[in-house]
């Protein structure tokens, strides 16, 4: 059994807390809060970890295997560094840190002592994804030619960090794990409607080495909440819908082909006949609807053990972070093109 | 009665013939295509109008008070011009013309010979629009803060437009009706994924002086139609779906208000506390149903009676086409932000 | 080419003529109508036909083949009969008649005259209809379980029919179509909220010999228009929503099975884990948008050169007719069960 | 505070154990279910509260006040009964009991020693149901027309009881909260397509003394999941969509006048005109999102003090029960009206 202490019991750490408890290939030893009545809170629920509000003291046990960092970005580099150096396999909340430059340090630490170190990049782990995935890598699609991502809502407002650092790592990394190519330059613009300094709109484009093309729209102030993501290919089209209860995915049969030879003709008609439209049926596979956090724990807890190779790893992590810090740095300048 | 001639029979051409007939003010004269066959189609239909495939000839007639120009866009400019100097007055299907500069002089002909030009942004005659318009003029949404629209279906792939051309003029046009503010600068992408040089995607976004931002994602390779906007102001925000049947504008009560002060805890919660989130009722007005052509050519027809002035006059159409030339210089430089 | 005249040219009649008018192998005769006005218009648009206000006219005729009968439901027994005496062919707008008397009498008239007697159930030949007919018969969604349909909106008020009459003849010809199997009861219930004596909501039930059941709404005064039917088979289900634009039909790959054994346990758990639930893919088959009449009209003319048989004959209409009277019956005796 | 104890810990036991424990009017002394393992894990929850699987021992408690009844169907009555006669108030899953004359016993036996008896209906306290119950009482709607309620899914199968035990109680409790009208007879038709004898499919009708009428579909084997409930007025008509995320609830400014006079024209048209139709602005007012459960609990413990009178008392639980046995009679004889 692998023994894990997770650092942070806000918003998200709770769930990680009750996966590592409910998987019989880990032990919960530590929980760590610097908010005392929190961490109360959580030591009632789970009596047998031992509980602390300094995460040094986690790391100080020498029993302990691995921690997962569910803290502040801000704080990320740092815990993550000491947990690695004390020798411990990390897991870190999305997104993996504020800066390039710390997540490469953290990648070859981790190299170095040959520890496990994963980013929590949840969607990456959800039936609906891995569904896509399996759907793309078929080569059903056929070439892949473009990836729109929606992801509005009234929503809530962070401290610190904008509209892109909150609701981009989904999106990043959901397209990074699906499309597997390495964009050449990023655009950003975003605007601040409620704090000075804070986006809470922001729309972010990445450009690729052809005319393939990746486009987001974040949004913390929409009426509406809508989370869909269209990704088409030259064969068929995907609509992932994460608001729908059931039919997330959905695969069209639909597209367009062009012929060589064309009618230099008056009439707008005598051209249409030689685009040739496919509308074929729609198809809603089954999606797997286990939480994706237990495959995230599974995921980690195999790569500990050297079952598995973590899918969302370092690497994972520091692409997400590199557009991260382009889009940012882009807003600043008003949507001027920051090269990779 | 008005005597009105239509030049140009094809795809939307039909429709202002039919509805200028129904048009008690007006009287249909004449109807020219180059098409001979679509030409003798619709002069069956309409035997009391005279056909003809020379639009000389029906500048010719001296009986003649007005023109509808349905044609190509790229013709827009010559049939306009020989018209205002044939002392007709003149409608032309949107976009007004392919460049600024012959918006500009169609606009001073007709100022000279006091000539009513007028373009066909029909979007904004419609009942949805209108409404908007009232709601937003009320002052119930408050100040604005942005302007959200996706236009996206498996389109008619045109001939030497590109989707810029064929779908922006309806969203240019709609929000420069409601939001009469003028943008100081636009960039935009686009990405050719059938066609070579005719973009069939593209994202479009205009900057303004203060933090309003408007951005529009145009699609003819989408697997599904999406037509919806958002509107968001201050007070309340307004979403605008055009595909749904009857509730096309619904006004949620919803939104965020800050307080200046704030705490500075460790946690997130202590500041989410500041922010207050308002969520109200939902309100979906009753929509005006009737044909948005049938306005036009009721406003054209006042127009040239001296009875009302054009709601999308001459510089309404110079004004969308401006945005639409930069947009295209835009997406040719790589998204560069292109100044107004 | 066969001659046909269209008896009635109110709501429905202008699209059969128009679609006989389209189809190479007819030619529009007469057009008939006793509203003066009605007739010179429809006579203007199609002025190779001759028009006249006395059906009777029409069928005296001796060059005409054919016959449809567009009129109010009073009329049809006494304009088919005539006809068939004439020696036309007919094809009667549904419902067939207002008897079941009627309807046989029709029948018997045709068969012995050899003449075509078709009855226009229109939705029979819509695409989504014709695909559920063959997934149904391809024995994919195993036995026929249940048949559940909803027919309601802010209904057109019709005069001297109530809405059973007036809607059921789509939904009871669908089943009849699509089902295959007789009933051996009906039971209804209707109200009247608006006109007493006109019923504008009702609920259909018909009874089979074993477990199989189908249950209708007709409704005219709803505040949102549903048109929604569910097809349950032992192996699939179907859903059929005609308000969706293009995924009208969906098949779902869902249902249940149960194990013979059963353990009397004392808690739920226990038995509810020898039903097995199947939740599978759906599936949106591609639906042939032609307009339903088209094939309607190709029938019948099919039909007429001995090429096919009706798909709608006379006898498909008098099952619905005998539906009809039996529903009407029901409802007068608050929801008796009429034996069929 | 009350003391009070929870007899059954199954499926839905937890959720009031919780909302009692989250309330500081209440103390949870007592848990209690017949399954030893399912209630060893409820008393790790909740190690404050005592743990038996003998009712008898918590009725034997003299410090308890109040019991909560969450046990299947067939055992309520005797629980209750035993409950009552220990001088405990009684709160009681939905359905009261199996038959109408154990409500009347419990509802004399609570009445004869002052105690309060209630019911669980649920969806009597939601946002939903109260808004719309505030929005019949203010007139808004006119007079009630109809109600029709539809609430299939592909459900639990529940053993010992049908589809109409299972689901109806939910849909009658808010007609019988909403209406307040009292039926004048039952009808009703199910069919067993699963389990033998225990109907998965079923159509409930409710016949007034009126016109007014309502009409209920419950299925457990339904390929979609759809809750919607008509109610419509002679001024406006309400959806209820328990589906909908946010907006639960629209009230639609529609409806159908009539005239008294009436021209006797030849044509449809002539009539239609007479009808007047409005169709106006829709509405989606703010549902309070709060547990229902919270609602109940505090509803229970407020009556117990005497502050306030249970919302779904004895009497309400009874009405349903009488529906329910007589919708099931009906079932049994193949849909004949049963009297009240």
């Amino acid at each position: 059994m692998i023994s894990v202490g997770v650092i942070g019991c806000g918003y998200w750490g709770p769930n990680l807390i009750r996966n590592f408890v409910e998987n019989e290939a880990a032990r919960l030893a530590w929980v760590c809060d610097t908010d005392e009545r929190r961490l109360a809170e959580i030591g009632r629920r789970y009596p047998s970890a031992r509980a602390t509000p300094d995460y040094r003291q986690v790391l100080a046990d020498p029993a302990l295997d691995a921690v997962a960092i569910v803290t502040p970005v801000a704080t990320h580099h740092q815990f993550a560094r000491d947990a690695l150096a004390a020798n411990k396999h990390v897991l870190i909340e999305k997104p993996l840190t504020t800066k390039a430059c710390e997540a490469q340090e953290l990648i070859s630490l981790a190299a170095d002592r040959r520890l496990t170190l994963m980013v929590d990049h949840t969607f990456v782990y959800t039936g609906a994804v891995r569904k896509i995935k399996e759907i793309v890598e078929s080569g059903e699609i056929g070439d892949l030619l473009y990836f729109d991502s929606v992801r509005v809502n009234l929503g809530l407002f962070q401290r610190d960090i904008n509209v892109v650092w909150d609701l981009a790592p989904h999106d990043l990394s959901i397209m990074d794990y699906l499309i597997e190519r390495e964009p050449v330059g990023v655009s950003a613009i975003g605007s601040c409607h409620v704090e000075p300094g804070i986006e809470n709109i922001a729309y972010v484009m990445l450009h690729f080495a052809d005319d393939f093309i990746a486009h987001f729209h974040f949004n913390w102030l929409s009426p509406v909440k809508i989370r869909r993501t269209l990704i088409a290919g030259t064969k068929k089209m995907i609509v992932y819908d994460d608001i729908e209860p059931t039919e997330k995915v959905r695969v069209y049969d639909k597209g367009v082909d062009t012929r060589g030879a064309r009618d230099r003709g008056d009439r707008e008609d005598d051209y249409r006949t030689l685009i040739s439209y496919r509308t074929g049926d729609v198809w809603a596979p089954q999606i797997d609807p286990t939480e994706a956090l237990h495959y995230v724990c599974q995921n980690f807890l195999a790569a500990i053990r050297g079952d598995a190779r973590p899918v969302t790893d370092g690497a994972a992590g520091l692409r997400v972070v590199r557009l991260l810090e382009a889009a940012q740095e882009s807003i600043k300048e008003g949507g001027r093109l920051i090269a990779l």
